[in-house]
Formats: structure tokens, C-alpha cells, sequence
């Protein structure tokens, strides 16, 4: 027998998304809501934090919201009128129970008026480019760590700072990372909410009658009938209490970089971005890209179909703009769970089957244009080919929304190394790259229709932002941090690869 | 705070899902997975029993296949080349561990060559309509009850057979019950599969190498790697074993009426189903009755906006035929749980929320035509039709891919009575059924334009089968049990409302 | 690495305990402290159902009182004022589940003035000796069975009763069964305790205020601060309702015949028998067991040890009686789990060190007399002499505080085959079973002498009662149920040895 | 309804069982055994570090040793020679599992040879008196702490240690903790043991064939078949590696002062404790005291009864000296869960009853003697010596094996603080505590009495160590620790009362 890991399929993964609340009396339920339309960032573990004046409650654990904060008791144990709350997606392999966020910790060295010491609870999104090094000048300081996230290292740099007050020392701290977060923090000082000077990940503010709300997407303010107010900027810190949300910049100004992947695949595809006459949703934003794939990458089929769900916007824009019919030739199971048992026999590709079946009767006999958002390694692809073919396609032409994938990703997107990523196996050559995935033919968006797609971000005298507002480290190896450094191009990989004393097992 | 229901849907359930192997040393994985691939008929609980020459093995559970069977351990205890499987939709309120399938006696009275008594273990979709007939007598006569489901009675029924073997005494029992029911049996005889007269519930022969599959819906024999042989017949039973297959008929002929709802809604898009020419995909039926429904109602509009996932393809078909731009005005969150905690404040449409999410931004200014495939309560839809309204629709048209819902099924599938049903309640006034809908107009199709959309069955002669070989009675009355009996259309309600004495608590 | 079943030692194991209350508000948190009062009973699963009204509720589940019951929300489902409660010994190997009572069933075939259904549920202390041949009858007449237990046969017999209401028909099905029984039901009619015509397993009425309590031990009266009003007699029936406690002789008469290892091991130190002057606790008895095995098998020694805690007051008897001085020279562990690892190594006699260690320095060199209540298989007894020995002592003698085991058990106690037993092995040959037990002497209490000590009951003018109103079959082979049946002493094992068709796992 | 917690009992609690073992294949497997016998010392949590070369493999949960490491599965990954156990008393309220040891960190400023990071597993019994302190001067330096425990201020203290290597490092930290411990701590430098500058609480050193053990007590020994070699001396530090042991003195010599209660109630009575002919187990000890209590408290009475376990040998000794018989008038239930449902009308003295019951047949009308080792708050005997007055005694005469309680532990035990302790707040007037107590008289055993029946110590040259090597500081309030700092009798409490910043709810 074999297990069948049925979740580790081969796309990219977003680490986090993030939910924050100021000013309601249920705010732990509606944290739990806002993280469930959040799920689809994360759903390895989830966890919410409150502050009920002083006192801090949490419920912290592996598994989704839905698994977790439908459980009445636990709700009610999450007292307060605010909250934070994070979903993680876990890498594998890691003991993450010791991950889960949000994290908390008490500073004695800045106490309250009373002689009280203060405490912060953090929930982040990101990726610490400096990670390694910090981690590294902390324990030789002799920091004790406990997990391996991002997050210790901040508290750990706050609770080394000198300054008074939880603002001060996040800010403290925010100046020696780098790399890209969107961070939220709840402590008596009130509720913050911070992007790093890129603004790479996304961190929007809204409101719902009288409390503020911080999340990472505009649909979690839908589902709890909460509006937009305005994206928080790059570099921007707002600290939301009772006298309302105050601005300030605290990093130093830097081009903003909004991770493009975000528009092509992470965000749920109603969740909108961008700002004014630009601010349209994910949905859209696809469809865009759709069109401009069947401009750039024309070519005469039947039926144009997704690989579904991640590509039926991008399917329907290039059916629309071509003119070719849109079909639903691959039918998606959405009950899944963490592994499935494999025959030893085997069933090819049972893998696919899992999530996926080929619909023979739209595909039998039939040109197909197939659509999906992105190729990452390319093994899953090779088989939804081949499961089409083997639903009689006469031919399979793959359309890809996105450009190659050439480098990874050190912002907090869980991408193979340049070895695991198709593109750059193959150096870019699409010829060997079609015969690896059995297609006859394979075209990418190209960079410049991305950008036009998708729309480019101005600045307040209207003109284009370099790189379009974008980072696309991933399709050009242009990394925001290392500009920012001055350093080039070089692709040192931030995290240690080997820590050979390692406490392996159950927390 | 306010438990939420996350899954008690205003849609129609299928009660349940089967799948039985045999002659496959692998037989509990397999089933595993087809029943993975069946997950859409039930996903409240499921059980896979094994027969391992003469020994049994059961393992039967709450929640879904992959949450049950992702354990290695589960399926290592399962031995033996023969099993059967079911996946189980449970309706409100039951402690359902008790009611979960496959169930499993043994018959003293009927014993083998070597004097040791014969067991069977049996799985089934369906319903029965004399249940509570059958439930009074058997009571009386000093049956024990340990479960409130149609497959004890079959057991009871079994039991008192005088029949030898358990092929003769399962005729028995099914001589005696009336109603709808797909049943698979396994025991040392062999496996079998019967429907009932009529054929109202699906079940198919289908091949994996040597073994032979009878399952559900195709899905279940592609997830494996199955060929399709054959739908079993109404009132035909197949009889599996070392031989091969035997059929024969056991049950009085009655003109085949196929559950016309399978083809609307129930089978997952890319079950294929109906014979020869006329087989084809549930996906291609529904495109097919989007056409028809859009040649039956068009009206002027910008976009048409499927309720995802079970209007989408009808909202294909209708696009398609009337040349109005498809859009996913409305986005699904498929992270679902059993239940949500409501804040007491309350959120406009919270259980809508859970799981559907407008896209304003394809939705603001436009002309909207909704479709879903049935309206059964009302009050999702009207829900619904509100947040597309919020979301900027200028105005919503809601067309709907089956007739109107007007009678309860007395076949396995959970309707509400009569009061509960919008449309009968209503007395099919369409005017003030839009009303309640708060839509701009509103269309089912008709009676005649579905058959023809799902096409209509044809006997070995070539004459169309009366009412095409459907079941229609939720739109009709016309019950074939009652027909058959001859007593005309009183709507006798088939299960007891009250059992005063009753059991609570765990099992 | 092996298994080590801690718990399943070399003992005797009385089946189960019984509890039940009628008329008290609290009436589950009562039985639950009963029930944990009579753990020693049965530690392998527990259950309660509660009548309130017309409804039952109900827990049953694997595992101890304390686990079970401690959980506020378990009792506060208990709803009503009456309850019984069943603590059960689970033989080896079985799916145990499925046999946890009590039971419930409802029998349709009798109705209240409204129509309803009556129902009852039963727990019950026992064993049937007629079990098999009422199994394959039943079965035979199409009876469906879902548990192995005695107590569903009864059900099944009151089914099938003609009688109304459900004293008459539990009245009915008593006449059918034979052998040895201790039974509570619970139905509308009231609360009804009853033993079987012999008396076998002790069961006793007490009272709490206004309520009333069924018992097997008077220990579980205590708990609750519950007084004795006197044992129920054999063969005797009391119904308990609002007006009061009623008694009936529904069996025939026999003399009675009380299990004299009630006495030996298994009540409660605590526990109170016998009537009148004879009634005094199992420690006294125990105590007196001693004095006599110190007049009966004397020796010089340095000092008496009992094996804890079943040796203990048979130890202190025979210090007392003999002068000898008292050690608790072996030290018991009671913090025991189902199972424990046994390194591959292996270390000498671990299962016994689980429980047990000899205290070296109240042995070494000492001449020690080891006093036990029983020997069944004698292995965990020779282990002890072992570990004693190794402690140093200069010579161990054993004193057993009953009369050698030579039959099985038939009426409820777990007693393996005659060729599991020592003495029966041996036949009774004290110089080779010594040998076995490497002990330097052994001696075993006389049969008269354990009478002598337990006192004999008398009958109402005043006669010594035959076999002094014991049951000490097991040391006699004189079963109570065979001279009443007059067919001497054949020892028929009443259970059939094999089912081949076996239903196995998970319920 | 009221939750009674069952375990909190009016008892001393001792904190910590550690054993350890370097050299056996089986290491976690023979650890998971040592634990078992040491369970007395803390029931609450238990956890297990391994070593497998450099990769350290860890299991620490909530519960028992048999119900956490009686999983094949469990101990299977505990790979490695060398383990270090821990089983944990936790205080009230606290969310314990942070706080459950062995702990681990690792120190990057401490590399290997191949520049790997250098990690630590400790274990450890005691209670540091500087604890609040450390704490604070930690947390000033910046320091994060994730738990509440001793065993993480010296994992801080090791890891700002400038020192190379685990030895000089843990040295280093136990320079700066004052108070009492005997720890255990496993790394690449092999295992370590160290006791206290006092040896305040027990650490032994014991063989098993090639490999060696360290553990709390000598019953540990025991179970797994191991010899005893000697006690780990004040102050002392063995290193144990492939070379076999060293040992160093690496703190400042002071005069023994081993936990008197050890003797009195901690310690399993079958261990021993002491050197050379002093060198006697827990349980001669305790009838010793029993002896000179019956010596100085004779009182004429019918019986000496215990309460059980603790009080037995005690009583055990007092009827042996004073020749009054000895009975076991009260019974105890071994079966305890952590907490039991009590009724609402409420049952007198449940608490107590849930353990405990009186045996009437051996109390009516006589004079009883009742033993205990200790009393604590009083409220717990009162209701003991309450429940044997109901069963009839004519009079109580309570005898108690320790003298009175008057000062707070700090070193380790879990005792209330002075208003808590009945002998402190009634100022030892003992015909007061005698009303309180509602006994008929009241005597405690001498100090002197206590050392001359423990055995007091002698230095090499043999004369009696002062305070006969004892600490007896509950009694006498002469704390080791403020002698050693010449600071006198202070009662500082060494641990912050409230923190009002607090992280409550789940892990």
C-alpha cells in the first residue's frame, strides 16, 4: 500500500492570510468568519487571539476554521473586542503545531503604568529574507527559540529593543527584517497593522459599523458585511485604538512591488485590488489575461477548457476573446482530505484522479485548448495531458496565464527550487518542454501582456511605477530585496537548508 | 451566538451512494476510492464491508472517505478480493451511527455444507415506500429494531425467509418491498446487484480487469481505472462470482422510470448515463437544458450568472444558445464545515455568505440572468437573488433548469412536504413566486422541453418509453408505486412522523 | 518490542456491576457514583440510561466511570428521574461496543392507552447457562442479532412475548432462561429488579430519601449516602414505581445458592452481606477466611505477607491468628493502563513487576508466608514466589484463602477451561503444584473450613440451608442449575466454541 | 451541578519523577518502565526525550506514563541509546502542557567540530528559590520565555553562558540558581546527572548491564530489573558517556539535607533510601515512625487503623508497638478520575467518599486509633475522621506520623501557604485543631522522634550531620537555602503571586 499525499498538489502556495478586528463586541466570530473566506490562503492550521482589556485569550491548532471555530465553547472562551487571527499553510514535514500563529509574548522590561508587564500577539504574512541571519545573531546572543517561524524573530527583536511601548518596538524591530510581510499586532497599545516597504503581500483596512478591520483580502470584509476603506501602503503603519486609525510611515520608502501571482492565482477571484479606476477583482483581472493569451497565442481549436478551478477565468477570457467554445472537459472533486490510500497495483495517475476526471464526451474527437493558471513543475500537467488524451483529444494545446517560472520565490510563496521548476529545468525551451508535458503545443502569457493585463499601477502624478507596481521575481528573477540592496541578482537562498541537531516528533 | 448549518442547504440531497468489487485483491482501497468519487451522493457518513472467504470486515463511520479510509490501518483490517461500500446522506436530527451502511447479519436457519450459518452483508439507495407497513408487522411479530433504515427491514425480511441460500431469500424480501432501491449484497454466494422494477435509482456494471464493479455512477469506475460494461436493468438482479456474471429478472416488469433528477442534478457532471446513442454526460444533458431553456425563456440581458456549482452547466448552455456573455458573477467557498457560529448582532444573509460571494465587479450596472438547476424551499434563492441585487444588478431574471418542484419524493431523495415547497405553496402563481424571489422574472423550464433536453428512452423496438423512462413526480404526481397499484395519486406519506418511545444520546 | 497486557492478570473477573435509582431528580449523577463505586466490577466500559417521561436517554461507552461520567455535559443529557447503570467486564478479544449496557428496545406489539410503543431497557449481571440453544432458536425463527450479549436474548424473548406490558412480558421471557442472573429494567411501568431462582449474583434495595436504589453492592449505597433495606431474594421480583415497592416470586423456588466468591474476592472489602446477625463485610469474612487458615495449615515463619490487595485480609486473619508477624512485604502499583511495552530484551517477570515488587529488606532471610485469595492458571503466582525468593527469602510458604479451583464457572465469571486451571491440571496434586509454584509448602482452606468461615445461612426456622447457601461450584463442581435439572454433574459448556461466520472490527 | 475535582486531594504533592538511562538499545522502552514505577511522584504529565547520535526524538503529553507510552507506535520513535523521562506534578490552573518536561534548546553559539549547533534535553525535580528573580532579570535582558518552569530559566542561563560545551555550560547556569533540584540532562556529551548543593531531593545511580540509570527513586530500579550502585551526593555532577561515569564536585560543598517527607509519605514505600547499614526502605522507616509514635502517643483503644494508602505503615508500626489490633477500617477506591459530577442537592463529604469508605462492621462501638502520615489544611481529615464517627466509632484518636506541618515548602512540594497550613493558622494550640478536627484526641510524633526513627546520617567520619542530614524546614522553618545565605528566617516566597498579563486557553 501506498499513501497518496491527496493535498501536495503541484502548484504554488501561499503561506498565510490574515484577519484582524478593533472595536466589536463578537469579535473572535467574526475573526472565525473572516478567516473562512480566507481558507483558501491556508488550511493547515488556524488560530485566533484576543484582548478582553488586559487579558489575553487564544485557541491555536492544526486543521481549518471551519473544524476548529464551529465549536461554540471555543468561541465563547475568545472574550474581547478584538482580535487576530492567521491560516496557515504549513511546508511539509514540519512539526506545526509550534508554528501556529498568531504568537504572543510578554515584554517585563516595559511595564504599565501599574508595573504591569506588556504583552503582543502577532499574526504575519511573508517571509523574512534575513531569517537565517537573524536567527543566527539571536542565538548567539542567547535567544532560546521555540518554532522556526518568522514570527519568534520579530518578538524575539522587539523583546530585545530598548524603546517603550509595543509600537516602538515593532517598529524597532521592523527595521532590522527584511524581506516581505504584512503583519498585524494586538496589544494594549491597540491594534496595528503594517506592511513591509515593498508591499509585497497584500494588507487592506475596512470597517463594519463602528470597529476596524485589517485582512488580507476583500472578501473576508464581505462576509461579515464590512466595507473597504483603502489598501494600507507599502511601508505604512496604522495603529487603529479607541481614538480611531492613525497613519504613519515607518520604513523607509521604497518602489512598491504587490506580488503580481496574487492577481493570477492567489487571491479568491472575488476579491478586489488595486486602487480607483484600477481596482477591479481577481476574476476580472483573469479574464484580462485570457484575452491577451488568446491574442498573443492564438491557435485554431474546438473547445477551449480549464484545468479547474485555477484556470476557468483565464479559459473564459480566451474563449471569449477567440471566439472558441468554452467547455467544462475536466470535472473537479472537491471532498478532499490529507492522503488517500494507492493500490499497490497502482492506478495511473490516480494522483489526478483524486481531484480530477476528463468529461470523454466534450473531449472525445476533439481539438482542445487546454487553459490553467501557471506550470510549477510540471508533473501534475503532464498527466491532466495525458488523462485528456485519453479521453479521445485529437490534439492538446496548453495555454499558460502566467509566464514561465524561472526562479523561486523568497516571499513567502512555497515554490521549488530552480531543479524542481519546469521552465528553468528546460532553459526556457518550449520545444523539449512540450514534448515533457505530451502537448502539441505550449504557449505562455509573455511579461509585457501579464502587466497589460492585469494593469499597472501609477503614481500620485500618474505615471507607471517601475516594474509596473509589480514584483515578478518569480518570471524574471528581479528580486525587490536584492535591488533594494544594491547586490544584483544573486539568488542566495535565505534559509538554512540543514540544522543537524533538530527535535524531531509530537509537541 | 447562534449555531449556523453550514451544509443544511435549501438544495435537494440524494440519500446515498454505493460500490461493490469483486475479485480484486485490493478490493477495500478500490472501494475506497469509488466511493471518494461518490462523495457528492452523501458526505454525512460511509462504511466499506469486506468478505474474506468466509469472514467479514466492516468499518463504518460519521464523516467523509478521505476523513475515514486515508488510514492505512483502516484499510489493512479490511481483507479480503470482495467488498462493498457506501456513502450516506443524513437527514436532520438522526443519531446517525446507528443508520450508517453497509449492514451485515447472519442466518442461522440457513447454514452451509459444513453446518456454519450464512451472513450477508448489504449496502442501498433508495427508499421504501411501505416501510412503516413493514416496520408495524415485523414489530409485531417480535422483530427488534436497531436501526430506523430500509436496510434492517430487508434483513428482518431475510431472516424470516424460509428460503436456503441467500440469493432465494433475498428474492424473498424483495418480493415483499415497494419502492425505490439500488442494492448491493455480498456474501459467500457471491455479490449481487438489483434494482428495483422500476429502476428508479442508478446502478451500473462496470469491469477492472478481472474484477467486476457495480457502482453508482461511472465517476466511481473512472476514479479506478474501470471500463463501463452495462446499466443494470430495472427489476434485474446480477449475481457475481467465481463464474462470472448471471442475470436474471426477479421482480415483476414494470416500464423503467429513471430518476430524472440524476440527469439534473444529482450525478457529478461527468457520470455518463443512458444507453447506446443515447448515453451521454450529466454536463452535456444540462448544457442541452440550457439551451432548450433558453430558446423556451429568453430575455434581453447582459451577462448570465450560473449559482455555482449546480447552474453552471445549464448557465453554459443557456449562454451558448442565446449568445449572452457567461460570467462567474457569483464565487463558492468549497471550504465548508458541519456548522458556523453566527455573531448575535447577526449578518445580513450569513449562511448565504458561508459558502456564496458576489462579484460586484461583473455584476454593477448589469442586466443579470440567474441560473440555477431547481428551487426547492425558496429561501436560499431568495437570499441569493438579493446579494446579486446589492452587488449593482440593474436587474436579475432567474431561470431555472428543471420544472417546478410541486410534490415530495418518495424515493431517497430529502424534500420538504408540500408547505415546504415554494412552488406549491405557492400554487405555481409565477407572478407571486417572483415576488417572493424578489426577482425581475422568473421561468422554469417545461415539463416536455426537459425530456426532450435529457432524451427521452426508447424500448428494443425503438418506441419512446412511457413518460420517456423517467420519474418526473416532483413535478408531476405521477408516482409510479402508486400507479402500479393502481390506487391513483393520494400522496400517502410513507414514514411514521412520531415514535414517542425513542432512544437519544449516543450509541 | 511486545505487547504487555497489564490488566489482564491471572485472576478471577466478576462480569459486571449494576446500579439503578427511581424517583430522585439527579438521578444520573447518582448511578454515576454508584457505578464508580462498584468500578472493581468491570472496568471496561460503563453505561446509563435514564427514562424521563416517555424518553430514554442513554450513554454507553468503552472505558471507567470516572472517564466517562466526569464530563458535565454527558450527565446533563441524562435527563429523568429513574436510571440504571451496568459496569462491565469485557472478555478478551471481543468488539465490546456492541455489548456495553444497558440495552433499550421497543416493542410495537404493545402499546399505552395513546397508542405509543413500549419500550424497556435492561442491564444485567450473569450468565445464561441456556444461552446457545436460545440463540439458535431464536436466529432460527428469523430473529436478527447485534450483540453477543445475554441481555439481548431476554429482549428478543420479550419481543416475542404475547403478554402486554412489561412486567409480564419480562415475566415471560424469565421463565425461558436459565442460569445465573442479577437484572434491572427500566420502562414506564417503573423500575423492576430481579434474581435469578437461586440467588447466584447478589443484588440489594436501598434507599435515598424519597428514592429508591437497586445494587450488587452495598458499597455503591454508601457512595451516596444511601441506607440498606435488605437483599432482593432469590427468585424474587420487586417493581418500583410511584406507589412504592411491590414484591413477587415470578420464579420457581430453589434453594438458594449465593456465589461464594463474592465473599472470597470479589465484593468490596466494604461490602455488607447475609441477613440479619450474619451480615457482616467481605473483610471481615476475608479475616475469618485467615483465622481459619492459620488453624487449618499453621507453620512457623518469620512472617505473613500478603499479595496485595486481594491477599490482604485473609493475611492480616492469619497474623492475627497465628501470632505471625504481618509485612507488606510485596508493594502494588496501581497507576495500570491496558497494555505496556515489553523491551525485546526482555526483563525477567516484567508483567508481573508492573504491578508488583517485593519490598527486599522486610524478606531477606526471612521465612514468609505468602498469603493469596485464589490460584487460577497459577502463573502470575509463581512469578511472585520467584520474585520473593529473589528478595531474599529464606523459605515461602502459600496459603490460599479458598479452596483449590478445579471447574469453570458458568453463572457470570471469567474462568478459563478446566486445563487452564492449576489444580484441575494437576488433579489436585499438592506436592507437583508446588513444585509448579516452587513455593516451599502450599495449602489450600477446606471446603467446610470456608464455609465455617463465610457463616452458612440459615432458612426461616432456623435450618442450616443445603450447601450452606452457597454456590461454591467451581471448588465442587456441584452446578446449581444441573441438580435442578436433574442431570447430574456434566459439565456442559454452555457457550458455543466457534461461529464461523464472524462479523469483526469496528462498530 | 458541580465539578468535584477528584485528585485534588488534601495531600503534599511532590513535583517530578526523572529517570534516565545512556547505553541501552532500548532506551525509551526501559524509560517509559522507570517512569511507570515513579508515577506516584506527579500524574499529571509525562514526556520522554531520546538520542539517536545527534538527532534528539521527543514525547511529552498530558496523562499517565501507561496511557501515553503503552503505543508500540509511540515508543517506536523514540529511537536511540540514551533517554532522559520526566513525570510531572502540575499545580492547579496552569495550561500544563508548555510546562511539561524534558525540555530541549538548542545553542548555534556552540558549534561542534562540522559547525553543527550544539543541543540540551533536560529533566529536573525541585524548585528553584531565586526563580521570580532569574526571571526578571532574564526577561529585562530581552529574554522570550514559553513556559512557566525551572527547567527554562536554566536553558536561558545555559544559553547565554559564554562557555564551550553542554557541561561547562550547565555548570555556568548552576552558579546562578539557588533552591533545590536534582536534574538530569542528555546531550552529544553523554548524560549528566547533578543534585542540589544540599541534595535536597533524592538522585540515584544504577547499572543494567552495559548501561547505567539515573532515576528519583531505587523502585525504578526495580521494575526493569536494574542494580542499585549508589545515591548521587550534594552537589554532585556525574557525566556518563562511552567512557563510563565521572564524577565532579561543581558546586560549593554544604551539609546534606535530604527532603525528610521522602521519607514520611513521598517515596513508593518499597524503595530505599540512605547509605551502607543505614540504608533501609521507605516502608521500615514508616512503621519505625509508627513505633515511636506509639511510644509517645499511647493511647488505650480497641483498633489502629490507617488511612489508606498512606497511613498503612504507620498504623502498621503503631499496632505492632502498642499491640492494639490493627484493621482496615477504611477502604479505598483505586479508580480515580480527575474530576466527578457532584449531585445538587449534594452528598455529605462526597469528596471523600469518592476515595475513601468506612468499613462499619470493624468500627461500631469501638475506640479507634487513626493514622495518617501528615496533615495538610485539615479539611480532608475531618471529614475522614467524621466518616469513621458515623460508622459508629465511640471515640477517634488521631495519630499522626509526621510532626505538624507549619511552613510552606519551597524547595519542590506543592504545599499552601501559612493561612493554608491547619497547624500555622491555629498556632499549634492542639486542643483547638483537635475541635476542628472533631477528634477525641491528637497527637503528632516529635521531631526528635521523627529523626531517631528515620535514621539520622553520619559524615565520613561518624559523627550525625547537623539536622541529621535532613531538611525538615515544613516543620521547623530552618530553610537550607536562607542559612546558606545567613540571611535567617525570612519566608520570602520565591514566586511572583500574579501576572496580570496572562495567555490563557489552549496551547
Amino acid at each position: 500500500m501506498k499513501i497518496w499525499p491527496q493535498t501536495c498538489s503541484d502548484a504554488l502556495h501561499e503561506e498565510c492570510g490574515i484577519f484582524a478586528i478593533y472595536g466589536h463586541k463578537e469579535a473572535a466570530a467574526l475573526t472565525a468568519l473572516g478567516l473562512h473566506a480566507l481558507q483558501h490562503r491556508g488550511q493547515e492550521a488556524t488560530g485566533i487571539v484576543t484582548l478582553d482589556h488586559r487579558r489575553f485569550h487564544q485557541y491555536r491548532n492544526q486543521g481549518r476554521v471551519a473544524d476548529n471555530f464551529s465549536d461554540e465553547n471555543v468561541i465563547a472562551k475568545l472574550i474581547g473586542t478584538a482580535a487576530i487571527g492567521h491560516n496557515r499553510y504549513a511546508t511539509t514535514g514540519e512539526s506545526s503545531l509550534r508554528n501556529v500563529q498568531p504568537l504572543f509574548a510578554e515584554f517585563s522590561n516595559d511595564t504599565a503604568a501599574d508595573g504591569t508587564p506588556q504583552g503582543a500577539a502577532i499574526a504575519h504574512n511573508g517571509n523574512l529574507t534575513n531569517f537565517a541571519e537573524l536567527h543566527r545573531q539571536l542565538q548567539n546572543n542567547g535567544a532560546l527559540f521555540h518554532s522556526t517561524s518568522d514570527t519568534e524573530i520579530i518578538l524575539h527583536l522587539m523583546a530585545l529593543s530598548r524603546a517603550q511601548g509595543m509600537v516602538a518596538r515593532l517598529s524597532d524591530a521592523l527595521h532590522q527584517i527584511e524581506g516581505a510581510w504584512s503583519l498585524v499586532m494586538l496589544s494594549e497599545q491597540g491594534l496595528i497593522g503594517v506592511r513591509d516597504p515593498h508591499g509585497i503581500r497584500p494588507l487592506i483596512l475596512g470597517r463594519l459599523e463602528d470597529a476596524w478591520i485589517l485582512a488580507s483580502e476583500s472578501c473576508a470584509l464581505d462576509i461579515v458585511g464590512g466595507k473597504f476603506v483603502r489598501e494600507i501602503e507599502a511601508g505604512e503603519m496604522v495603529v487603529i485604538n479607541q481614538d480611531g486609525v492613525t497613519a504613519q510611515r515607518v520604513l523607509p520608502s521604497e518602489s512598491p512591488r504587490f506580488c503580481i501571482f496574487e492577481k493570477v492565482y492567489f487571491a479568491r477571484p472575488d476579491s478586489m485590488m488595486g486602487q480607483g479606476a484600477h481596482r477591479d477583482s481577481a476574476y476580472q483581472s483573469r479574464k484580462r489575461i485570457g484575452h491577451e493569451l488568446a491574442r498573443e497565442a492564438w491557435i485554431d481549436a474546438d473547445c477551449v477548457i480549464p484545468v479547474p478551478d485555477s484556470g476557468v477565468p483565464a479559459a473564459l477570457g480566451y474563449a471569449e476573446q477567440s471566439g472558441i467554445k468554452f467547455e467544462l472537459g475536466i470535472i473537479r472533486n472537491h471532498y478532499v482530505g490529507r492522503t488517500f490510500i494507492e493500490p499497490t497495483d497502482g492506478i495511473r495517475h490516480l494522483g489526478v484522479r483524486l481531484k480530477h476526471n476528463a468529461n470523454p464526451d466534450v473531449i472525445q474527437g476533439k481539438r482542445v485548448i487546454l487553459v490553467d493558471d501557471s506550470i510549477v513543475r510540471g508533473t501534475t500537467m503532464t498527466k491532466i495531458v495525458e488523462m485528456v488524451r485519453n479521453a479521445g483529444a485529437k490534439s492538446v494545446h496548453l495555454r499558460i496565464a502566467s509566464p514561465a517560472i524561472l526562479h523561486p520565490c523568497f516571499y513567502g510563496v512555497d515554490t521549488p527550487n530552480k531543479n524542481g521548476l519546469l521552465a528553468a529545468r528546460y532553459d526556457l525551451n518550449l520545444a523539449e518542454m512540450a514534448k515533457f508535458l505530451t502537448c502539441d503545443s505550449l504557449a505562455y502569457i509573455s511579461i509585457t501582456g501579464l502587466h497589460q493585463a492585469v494593469g499597472e499601477a501609477r503614481d500620485a502624478s500618474g505615471h507607471i511605477m517601475p516594474n509596473g507596481g509589480y514584483c515578478d521575481a518569480c518570471f524574471t528573477g528581479k528580486y525587490p530585496h536584492l535591488e533594494q540592496r544594491g547586490r544584483g541578482h544573486s539568488e542566495r537562498v535565505p534559509r538554512p537548508d540543514a540544522t543537524p541537531v533538530v527535535l524531531a516528533g509530537q509537541q
